[in-house]
């Protein structure tokens, strides 16, 4: 199998697996039992915070876990919201966000809050500039995603929250870092994000797991109401066995500056072999984040060749696995016409392809298109 | 190790391990792609829904996948809210639901809703002619417990849900059956329900996955927005793992009809070994789920009997784990004083307690009560 839509979601890695197992059979108590065995799973449970709290800068009570990268923004965004609705209604947020920012904001429109979506230029990237005309006194949230799913654009967020503090907005600024977490170094302090979501199972990490970093100064209420587990931010029983293994999936990530090195090499392994395919016209721009390259391949449909390429158990995308069946409104900002837009591949990394999985990709890629050649005349 | 806190949480069994393993291990595609991993992503999760559906009566499509009771019990009653509010203003439920109904309800209570909590009597349930007195056709929700998490009383749900229809009230009727499921056989026809919670963790699946089962006749929005799962009134990449998790133990469960029997003769066994070491009064109902007793230890305090019963590796809880720190508003609600109160122990069932696990915890009550008589004197 050569699996690239690591972007859509990954395999768990071994450390992963064996956390969540060890946590179901060892360490099921109910953290909120004042017991030895809820104090065993307390202790696992604030261990695995650090551990998330520490990579990404934060301190642990600012990490909220969630069921995923879609509630983390849910409870980011409606609770800016709640909470700020008297400061102003105004929020600024890009055309490109993933569908869980984008339907919630969908829904404050609808409760009367004026949403500004920003355009990205045809990198997939917003500009500063056009950030700093909306940004106002008014604007209570900014939230703009890190990495863009779909083609890997790179958004400036550490400068939105400079301009943020110089225009000295009331807005806080939130992230949805599900595609850079793990993959790009983040401090949430160099990013100066005051909310950042992120999920477990982009990074290796287990399906129904994620975090919501939430700066200590920042005062939202809950999104999920009962027991007040998590601080009183998020109710329910904790998820231990996935939190465990979250935590497994953050512990066994190697050193990201030298990952991404190397997945810039490895980027530009694949652009050249793809490039020599003749086949393929890049979506991505130059400065993506390297685990994520976006190609039309010029004239074939994006579902036939996918299909062809699962069928030899090559696994690569036609663009984001939640909004399957319509066609992508992010290549549709860049600018693509229909046609691009109809013919185009998700290719999506992670730290354990190899070179050898780009060959295979490329080979098939330039068989299966001669193939289609032969059956239309 | 003898635990008796089965309310709490339960111990997940060997089935739901090894079924969180192979989806971890064998199945981890997104069931959004649409090659063949994601397929068989897909076939598994509409698996383990029709396991869930065909166990409760229900089709298919009435089974919505949360991270729990908690985000099932939100969804219902913040769903019925913003759906009906223009119907009415009024809910009623009971005075000793689950914090996680409870807290959903503070907060409409604050948006301006009407929330009228029904006093049990000294058994824990509810009066079906307070209920007559109070529903009206202003009521659009009615929020009520199957089984009380901290002394197992049962409440008529079907008698309301045919006052309900019998008024003509527009209200729907939500259960939280989360201490009930996987107890008593509950077919969601039988007990007249538009929405009921569920959760796996307290029936030997794991911590982080239950279900909201909402009829089909039922529109609420979502309460999570994102890419549309769940038919859309769940967005978030499906938690595979642990749904795969729920439904293996679901699978697991014996013959319910025949296993509660067999819980009533271990709580009466429970009973008159309980009586017997002359210790205790009853705070639990004589009609109560066999899998529950409450009672208060004459004289002792809960917490230190609790810690000295668990330094033997016997667990009980002094109530529910999920309002720590807090004296019981059950027990208070069915009118015990709160002398009466702070001895109170909950010793909660499985399938897996046998008539030895009571033996050793009557014997260890009475040498732990004799003990600490004699450091009184």
């Amino acid at each position: 199998m050569v699996y690239l839509d690591n972007s859509a979601t990954t395999k768990p890695c071994l450390e992963v697996i064996s956390a969540v197992n060890n946590s179901l059979q060892n360490c099921w108590g109910n953290p909120s039992s004042s017991y030895d065995l809820g104090i065993t799973a307390m202790d696992n449970l604030e261990n695995s915070r650090k551990v998330i709290a520490d990579f990404i800068g934060a301190k642990t009570d600012e990490i909220i876990f969630t069921s995923g990268g879609t509630e983390a923004n849910n409870t980011a965004i409606f609770g800016v919201s709640e909470y700020s609705k008297r400061k102003g209604k105004k929020i600024i947020t890009s055309s490109i966000e993933h569908p869980s920012v984008l339907e919630p904001l969908k829904q404050l429109e609808s409760r009367g809050f004026n949403i500004v979506y920003l355009t990205p230029d045809k990198d997939g990237k917003i500009s500063v500039d056009d950030f700093k005309k909306e940004i106002d006194g008014e604007t209570i949230l900014v939230s703009l995603m890190l990495v863009n799913n779909e083609i890997g654009s790179i958004q400036p967020i550490f400068e939105i929250s400079k301009i943020i503090k110089e225009k000295n907005s009331p807005a806080l600024l939130h992230c949805d870092a599900v595609q850079g977490f793990g993959k790009l170094p983040i401090k949430v302090s160099k990013l100066g994000v005051d909310l950042l979501s992120a999920s477990g199972h982009k990074i290796h990490g287990p399906k129904g797991i994620g975090f919501l970093y939430k700066s200590s100064s920042v005062k939202i209420p809950p999104f999920i109401f009962g027991g007040g587990q998590e601080s009183g931010m998020r109710s329910g029983t904790e998820n231990m066995p996935l939190i465990s293994g979250l935590s497994a999936a953050v512990k066994a990530l190697p050193d990201l500056s030298k990952t991404v090195e190397e997945m810039k090499i490895l980027k530009e392994y694949a652009i050249e072999r793809l490039s020599n395919t003749g086949l393929v016209s890049f979506n991505s721009p130059v400065n993506s984040l390297p685990y994520i390259i976006n190609i039309s391949v010029d004239k074939y449909k994006s579902e036939p060749l996918m299909n062809a390429l699962a069928a030899r158990g090559i696994y690569v995308s036609k663009g984001s696995a939640c909004a399957k069946g319509h066609r992508s409104y992010v290549l549709s900002a860049i600018g693509l016409d229909t046609d691009r837009i109809d013919s185009a591949l998700r290719i999506s990394f992670s730290r354990y392809t190899k070179t050898e999985d780009i060959d295979i990709l490329c080979n098939a890629l330039s068989e299966i298109t001669a193939k289609m050649r032969r059956f239309k005349k």
